[in-house]
């Protein structure tokens, strides 16, 4: 049988670095994307896949601890695999390696299956996924509940574009992550040094076209909550920033 | 002697494509530029090594002639060469080949080198450059002035982000061509086909926290200006965009 872990190596490349000669974050959250890509077509179960039969993976939670960003032109080796499989969900983890094989963090994802055409969660078993299930080290911590003080007001809005939009023209799931960390200054970047903790929560989806706005808070010191509200004040998605002090 | 062309192979990724299933356009630039690093890097005179002594790299040119976008999960192999230099410029060309050596398209460059103080270009001689001249087979039109008729006004404007930003806190050259991109709607990519030609003119640098204001006109059937211009009006970039029939 194939191997449960997938590995997928990048290598920095110039024009994905920030203004501090790292990778940026959101490029960070696309490759750990392109990996479980990977993973899931070399084992039948990719999004072009079951696309045939009507059906596509939805990311709905993703937890990310982090020591250090990736630098320019690093060679970084990103490994995959999934711990566990429920009815409707399928938790699938991460780790990411420098070229010297010392872990710059780890990350846990969920990831439902739906019906292309509700959208609703569909039954993940007889998709051969269970043979894969695997269990490895993946120091991630649990993520709490993320929720905005009220008295928060909307910071910034976008409309979403066409370099916005995924195959079924809704937001993707890498660029929630940009807009997301657009929503800071690079100043409060520098002070706040590095990222030490990424939580978001996908809710629901935004079509092509969507005024989306920005909440931010700093709920404690370098610990900020940002959530996107659609017009309509219904939450697309929650997510926490740490950083290191 | 290295060589002088050089190959940057990649697959498209799945966060990578558009809602049409290909590489998103401005990504395709992106992986040009990374190419050209790739070569620069290896033969002594990359980013890296001339920010030893202050210089930097400024991309002022992009014609494009393209066949077809490249597919989702589709491997792809970019040559890129430099084909001429003078005193304060450089030519690099490209070629776009598929996975069976077709080639989807051809790309020339002109880039300076500019002191990282003054931002002024510098003399290009004495980097070892010209010793990698090649002269290979890159069909692309000439590049032609592009004029903005005057009776355009404003289609949106942009504030230049954290994700904006290249390590020197300026709009980095491949996402000027996402914001000129986004401001198409799906609907225009959608009845335009394929791109068949794409220019850019990099004129004047924007910095982090610049607004820009994006103007776009049809001045021929499928045949597209579009001008970023700063708030006092300065433009800072000139693009033409030919979809094909």
């Amino acid at each position: 049988m194939m191997n449960p872990v997938e590995e997928y190596i990048f290598t920095v490349q110039p024009f994905e670095i920030d203004f501090r000669g790292k990778l940026t974050f959101p490029l960070l959250i696309n490759k750990l994307l392109n990996a479980a890509g990977q993973h899931a077509d070399k084992r039948g179960f990719g999004i072009r896949d079951i696309n045939k039969i009507n059906r596509s993976w939805v990311l709905s939670r993703v937890y990310l601890d982090l020591t250090r960003c990736p630098k320019d032109r690093e060679n970084i080796k990103v490994e995959t695999w999934i711990e566990g499989l429920l009815r409707t969900f399928t938790q699938r983890n991460f780790a990411i390696y420098d070229e010297t094989g010392n872990a710059l963090g780890y990350a846990r994802t969920v990831w439902s299956m739906i019906d292309m055409e509700t959208r609703r969660p569909v039954n993940l078993m007889s998709f051969g996924i269970d043979q894969y299930i695997h269990i490895k080290e993946c120091p991630v911590a649990k993520g709490g509940k993320i929720i905005l003080p009220d008295d928060t007001s909307a910071l910034d809005t976008f409309t979403i574009k066409y370099s916005d939009v995924d195959i079924n023209q809704h937001l993707n799931s890498a660029k929630y992550v940009e807009h997301i960390f657009d929503a800071f200054s690079l100043d409060e970047i520098k002070q706040h040094n590095t990222i030490q903790r990424f939580e978001i929560e996908y809710v629901e989806e935004c079509r092509y076209g969507e005024k989306i706005s920005i909440f931010k808070k700093e709920v404690q010191p370098n610990d900020f909550i940002i959530v996107l509200k659609k017009e309509d004040g219904t939450i697309t998605c929650k997510s926490r920033i740490l950083f290191t002090e």
